[in-house]
């Protein structure tokens, strides 16, 4: 690249934009299809019924320990197709960047998103850059949509839930956002704390291949966190959810933050770990297959669906008490991914 | 709404993300797929190759004569679908909105997306809504991405241009740039100048059905214009261009805006045209079946492809000279889509 902040030129889609797209990103990510450089990527007729998600990215900021925008853009819209039981087959990934930011800033997000999607084993086929002037973003946001492919007779949802089933969450909550609340605080303590931002389609494919018929549905408690996701699996299903506090996993350097931050980590945004419902008989077959995997070793059984109150979720808490959890409202925790 | 402008709360995943997604984009554009509101719309297995793709959305102003940032983003996706031949089957809808805005201005684009969708008969599957902080965003920016069926047979490519092809335009040229520019100019006149966003997906089917295999590939001019889509199509087919000034249609109140702002209508955006490279001996019969159809009553021959030098194009002016035209380069037009 002849220039080192990024231009207004490299958005309006002529010479500046091709260069920034063939030094910069084919060269991190490229391949045959994204390659062609057409309106529309054409991909193979897919083996299954089709997956599609989006989600837009403005974390800030924008690198934090244990990942930044760019892998947290990837493994968001894995995880997305993952939770419905899909196979991901194929990104895109679409940026607004704010004039002047270095073009050494986007080689390393571009970077990223090249070891998060070749760790994840999904290509990217299409994307986009715009450019917008100084002021009028910040540094960079990210979009990125998914095509998965579901294997036939998986059938997951939220809706499916039922009087019995047992909820597991995948490991330990509240990391994601206990991190970068903390960067954002200007505190200077962050020992230990990293976000758990990872892709979850193995752990998935595993138990829906270990555990046939097992699983209800899958969701990833990221913005809302865990309290919010159980809201709405309990909504949905028009079934009442209890779950115990002291079951649930969480590191102890996440609990001090969420101390000195007055924050809950059951509200705090978690970017590589899923929530579960399971059916009873095989909840532990599915705890174990969560922990034969890395991301799961410390998945645990964290609640129980029942008859009761449509929508209503209660926590029995560390000690003994009762105390309803509604969906996260008031408490604005923006950019937290 | 409970509120009149956008809040961080909006943007946090919790029950204000929900009032929003229910009361604004469902109320306008709600389906059963999208509905679910799961973490991916899950469709039906498609009937052919599936066709991809993305693009961000910061036009500035939101709103201008002809069409708005949210039919600007639909017939965008459904037309860079439909230059690869391909019959629009989903579309998602990524928001960042800047805190502040007002409630009302949402609701605007959100019907406006809904009145798009619906004339180019393709539904939204998925969608996302992050806030960020004012300030930190101008208003909105939206991204989409789509998905489209591409007919078993159909194989479009800018590859695929042969030496005496002939180029044709689907109507006037520059209307959406010049329209842009004017508004953002602060000059007062911009008497008859609108965009020309449309979908473009019907014209493309009836030469696609009418004249079979008569077209090589279809391309839209938007960011860089004609010149630079013909000079990326010289350069993939590895030949040259020329193009004959005097048969390009242009509004007379582009060409007046484009003497006054000092640009050349060549290199501004069109949002609701394609340009078609055909086989020599059937390009009357492409001409008529555009001019058969509204969106494409202006159509013309403007240009052969032939033997020379790889990836030149080759303009020849009114007044009879001959000029090289260059991507562009070196001439931002930001937020111009």
């Amino acid at each position: 690249m002849r220039d080192d902040v990024i231009l207004l030129d490299h958005g309006s889609g002529g010479l500046a934009s091709a260069e920034l797209i063939s030094q910069i990103f084919l060269t991190r990510y490229g391949n045959p299809v994204l390659a062609e450089l057409e309106d529309s990527a054409i991909l193979d007729r897919p083996a299954g019924r089709i997956a599609f998600t989006t989600d837009g990215y403005v974390v800030d900021p924008i690198f934090f320990p244990g990942g930044d925008i760019g892998s947290l853009a990837v493994h968001g819209t894995v995880n997305d197709l993952a939770m419905r039981g899909a196979v991901p087959l194929s990104l895109s990934v679409s940026f607004i960047f704010e004039e002047g930011l270095p073009v050494r800033t986007i080689e390393q997000i571009a970077s990223s998103i090249a070891q998060a999607t070749a760790r994840a084993r999904v290509s990217i086929s299409a994307g986009d850059t715009k450019v917008v002037p100084r002021g009028k973003a910040d540094k960079v946001f990210i979009t990125t949509s998914g095509l998965g492919v579901v294997p036939d007779g998986v059938e997951l949802s939220t809706k499916r839930a039922r009087p019995g089933d047992r909820i597991l969450v995948s490991g330990t909550i509240g990391d994601h956002g206990a991190t970068i609340l903390t960067q954002r605080s200007g505190l200077t303590f962050s020992g230990g704390l990293a976000s758990d931002t990872a892709p979850l389609h193995d752990l998935v494919r595993s138990i829906l291949e270990g555990a046939t018929g097992a699983v209800r549905a899958f969701r990833d408690p990221t913005r809302g966190g865990v309290a919010t996701v159980l809201c709405e699996i309990a909504s949905r299903s028009g079934l009442e959810i209890e779950v115990d506090e002291a079951s649930i996993p969480i590191r102890p350097e996440v609990a001090s933050a969420c101390e000195i931050l007055g924050l809950d980590p059951l509200y705090l945004a978690n970017e590589g770990k899923c929530i579960a419902v399971v059916s009873p008989d095989m909840a532990k077959d599915v705890e174990g297959l969560m922990h034969a995997r890395p991301e799961g070793q410390e998945a645990a059984v964290i609640g129980e669906v029942r008859d009761g109150r449509p929508g209503r979720v209660i926590l029995r808490t560390a000690a003994g008490g009762l105390r309803v959890l509604r969906p996260l409202s008031g408490m604005p925790l923006p950019r937290i991914c």
